[in-house]
């Protein structure tokens, strides 16, 4: 169950309302590097988490704070949109800057919403749940996290450098700490499951003997001219999982060219198919 | 530039045809653990490597692969629908396996694609590049990755699991393998990057004394009577990005209610709210 | 059937075309409290209307009314859009205006359309007939097109607010009325199918002896203190549909914290989970 | 801010878990009737509530409540998939039951999410986010939620109807009998705002004195015959708002057949176009 | 403006409701194959026709008639749902074949709309308007109705191939019949704007004298070792549109590597990429 | 397989970078009538194709041609992007112009990307591969082609018409030469199968004597008048396919208002509809 207080986790303050800058908080809402995909991710993979309950506990705590910086987030765009102009007479040919705020915007802001936030991101697209990765393996939801909350903090960086508002900047650099936290929570989740070297290749449960070794740490070439593609830690080395060493060399086909054969009667091909 | 030479990376036999397989193979190829998902977003983030080429080719080079393996799973959902009833004779109710099989396949790959492969997952849902991530953060990027194979490994196991088929099980060893190699590959890029104590918090440009420290390394309850949640390696020591230390306390909301007042008159508002 | 005569309901004129406003009409066209969206709406709910036949006349006959009303504002789209700018020269650093016109449209309009309307939103995303509330039961249609109306006559208002242009103000005062006679309409037949009293709660064929009476008019709270939620007519006196008295308390878990075990072999999750 | 305590509003117990009921299930998590849409839609109409704040808390409270559902029928899809199979071998011929079982389940149940909710419909199409209606204007949103909660109890009462699960019954009566509350809440909300008569139409601050008002009221017939559509409460008597008389009569058009004129140089048109 | 009857344009009978073979027939109402894209696509491409207004008019008249198809469509989609199961109870494992049934059919058509039809493909995802190219220029806007009926042609073959039941075989030997019409009438559209080789390249008031003529009848080769690809009727004699001549030569990139430098300060890259 | 060389095509030059010409250049990546779609559409249809196989190699080397473009346009974005504003400062009121830049960019490209491309169009619109149209039947594969190429060239006609820049326009040049050997390619194809009077009625397997030909070759009219529609090639003379000859007629309904009766008991309607 989930309760609420009504309050934000974080004052949230707007100087100098901007309603282009609202336009691109939005992203921070329904972007896929946004607040509620990590709210809800983080809510479907408690839903399947099974082994060690304290996982699923974990995740439905951090789901409910995801919840409140998406209120925070909502309260930003709202009062950034305060004085956007509801009326082209107010942005006409004399004044370019509110003709420029006006094309600006995230026009469904105004439209569809009121002035108000929309769970859409800043170029006005729908927020869609297929970003929500819980995959029912533990180790694969906790990287997924650390990479939701790097791009979550990428976007809360480039936010923060958009905006000169105190009261934006103020509420920017919480969340970047927060996403922070974040990144280190997963990552610490991962060294709880026994680090990089237990818990990769994912999912660990496949036995490896069953794999075709012969391909497991082979980094492959598919240049042109058949030379080897460029050469880092990747190619040289013991793997990163300690299973194997990496090698490298260049691809060849394996397979021939495939064959669908003729298509079948009664299912619509031209007769020249059949 | 691309090219091709029309063959397959590794041989696709199919010895009993399942069209059930073919539903469940469509995952892998326009699920968004996927192939074209790790094609298309390895293109992209090439698209924007800015900084050291080597990650630019490295990328460019492993898309070359996986088309190549969206070749071999498309090969093999068309092989696995060779056998499917195109009518409904074929399972009447004197055949209820042959009813199972044309309820329960993606009907979009025989009324639209001809018993063929589609860019649709294993629920006939077209593939939307939405997934494709790709920051401009070379080290999100590379951490996206990870993720990508992680969940891309875990579809394989599932389907290597599902089928007995032994042209199927083979292909799907030799993908499996190739997940474990860039799983390790995209994790060697982390390492080449530094590892995590350099990496992270991603992005490692934005400085750390600007952000709300106090709320950085903190591990944060939103327990509804005011306990911890589960403690772990997150709640104490280090941090993962050795920048801090663990700490754990329930968190008060440090906002208010928010109030956005009164509606403006023009905005489409009922009157009881101007 | 369906029947054309080429020509508009209400003329549609523009003295002013202002390419920004074609992109705020596109909303009305292709939004979800667009013209698309009640025109298919009442055409789905018609073709699925079982009993008294006169809803299924009444639903088709305004879904034919609903597609001349994007005929009309789709000309209105492409006669704003008449002298939009075709080349980056003509808003040029010296003409700022015309920047803020060719930065603020739906390019696809000028892309995609040749500077015509399109299935889209205002800021260019595809209608998507997921919008389309067909349920099968016949007050609850009537219930999503009061709805449906009420957004379309707030978008209509808001459209009408924000242009100056007589020709545009004149066609929206009429679909203003419209969508006033269509609220009207679909609230009269809520009315003639015994009102509030009879229709709720929807559907009201399911025998209410069978549902948890004991929650059926109970307002509940989810306050994180235990405390009441604000009161108000849904917390006291007779209930809307007359068949119990509201009552209101805080709310209490009543089942346990899940747990789902652990995972099953072959299903892909980490060895730790097994 | 929200807060959690990890159990569950009401106990959900599966006798006889059903893979096939499963997917039904999921509709009510991520279909367009489902507990997403209902949480999502009352957060952020809470995030745009202007006017008096009760409203604000109202939404926020049950939004509260609505996840809650959630995880009551996250953890019923995961408990109906216990044991489903993850083996075609498990379905062979010698068993149509079981192959009508992996035929019949949402695949990615299986092999994305490991036998887990997702947040997707009953076809496995995700949940998109446009379907969160959230106005600004606190009548439409009230009505809305009307709608939202109709179609949400006879999904309800379709999915009772669907199992004999004692578990899932009881589940699903506690369910119905939120929905009726909920329904009647909303409801109970228009009329505190002043009933039909102050409410519509919506938005009621918009003058209807400046909308057209011979069509304000008038039911208009789009028959081919120039018949008139069939009458009913619609056609005759005051208007549900109070403001008018209803009439009825077939529409002629009153603009003409519009033209476009020719294209112009340079929009990617034929030269015949010109 | 629109008018109706409320009569089928043809007669729909079906003799033996079969709910699978509904939802097959979802995929010509909204499959991308279906009728509400040509509905929809020839009434955009009306709204959008400049230049001679009989094509305008030609579109409005064929738009009508589809929407007449939808109408036969839904009707034929709730007729085969008519006995379709409601209770799991029905197809419990003495009934496989009910089982199958229910495993087969979309439960949308059962859940969402109470046994009609939906403006879904057969797969359960909804339509989506992204689908309606309307370009502005009447010769691709025939071309790409080609197209449409010619994939909608093959779906209702491969659904009569489906079918035994002779009311709908008939009803679908007259769409069969229709669409040969209307590939035929979009093809003379063709013909009466010049035929291919005044129409081709499209658009044809771009002079031909401006782009990169080198390559504009060249057949290139992207084959890995640099060999010529089939060869046929596209590699050699006068090309269709009369304009060149066609040649064939493997390709070789005429760009170096590009590079992208290094990434800005403050554009949340990696310190590494600075 | 495919191979890369991690080189351009062609050479891709910006001399006055253009964040809004980045903008449009989007749709020509990721609109529907971009590059991303012919690359897919190609690979898929070569993917399901049977009979001669020459027509699998002319597909799989024109996708590899068309991952080229991609790499170009994206290089191009990235270009036009370099110097785009990261801040508000940079667009405060004094400067108008930038302000309009800052408004009239797709924000994901700088706020998701970092300054580079995205597979979206140029509203922000993720691509759908829904588009990717691959029927199992040749010869409407190459007539979707001839319609992708020739919207390929109308927007690739249109962009070019926008910009002033010397490297822009070059490459636009280079591109739209491709797609007019592109349309001249697919048609020969059509011609290689036998041209219009082989090809027609797509698909030419299904006997037309079982159509219902009083039907198939008869121009029918819609008009609500019940005059006759605009007249021209599809109304009179031998039809395109030379099986039939072109008439014309109004259209009246030979079905009559179909019923689906009353509701079924546990299916949701209202009691009223039982």
């Amino acid at each position: 169950m989930f309760y609420t207080d009504n309050k934000l986790q974080f004052p949230v303050r707007v100087e100098n309302p901007n309603p282009l800058f609202a336009r691109a908080l939005q992203q921070a809402i329904g972007g896929v590097e946004g607040e509620i995909r990590v709210a809800m991710q983080y809510f479907f993979q408690a839903m399947g988490a099974r082994g060690d309950p304290k996982f699923r506990d974990l995740l439905l705590n951090t789901a409910a704070e995801e919840l409140g910086h998406i209120e925070m987030l909502a309260t930003a765009v709202a009062l950034n949109l305060e004085n956007a102009p509801l009326s082209m007479q107010e942005d006409a040919a004399a004044d370019p800057v509110a003709g420029a705020v006006l094309g600006g915007i995230n026009l469904k802001n105004l439209l569809s919403a009121g002035l108000s936030a929309m769970p859409v991101d800043s170029d006005g697209v729908p927020f869609d749940m297929s970003h929500i990765y819980a995959s029912g393996n533990i180790a694969a939801d906790m990287g997924a996290n650390v990479t939701a909350e790097a791009t979550g903090r990428i976007l809360a960086v480039r936010l923060h450098n958009m905006t000169n508002d105190p009261g934006m900047k103020e509420m920017l650099q919480f969340l970047i700490a927060r996403d922070t936290m974040h990144q280190n929570q997963w990552l610490a989740a991962i060294e709880e499951l026994g680090g990089n070297e237990n818990v990769y290749p994912i999912p660990n449960s496949h036995p490896q003997s069953e794999e075709n070794r012969e391909f497991s740490y082979a980094f492959l070439g598919f240049q042109q001219d058949g030379s080897e593609p460029p050469q880092g830690r990747w190619s040289d080395g013991q793997s990163i999982d300690g299973n194997g060493t990496f090698a490298s060399r260049p691809m060849q086909p394996l397979g021939e060219e495939p064959s669908l054969g003729r298509a079948r009667p009664n299912s619509g091909a031209q007769a020249e198919q059949l």
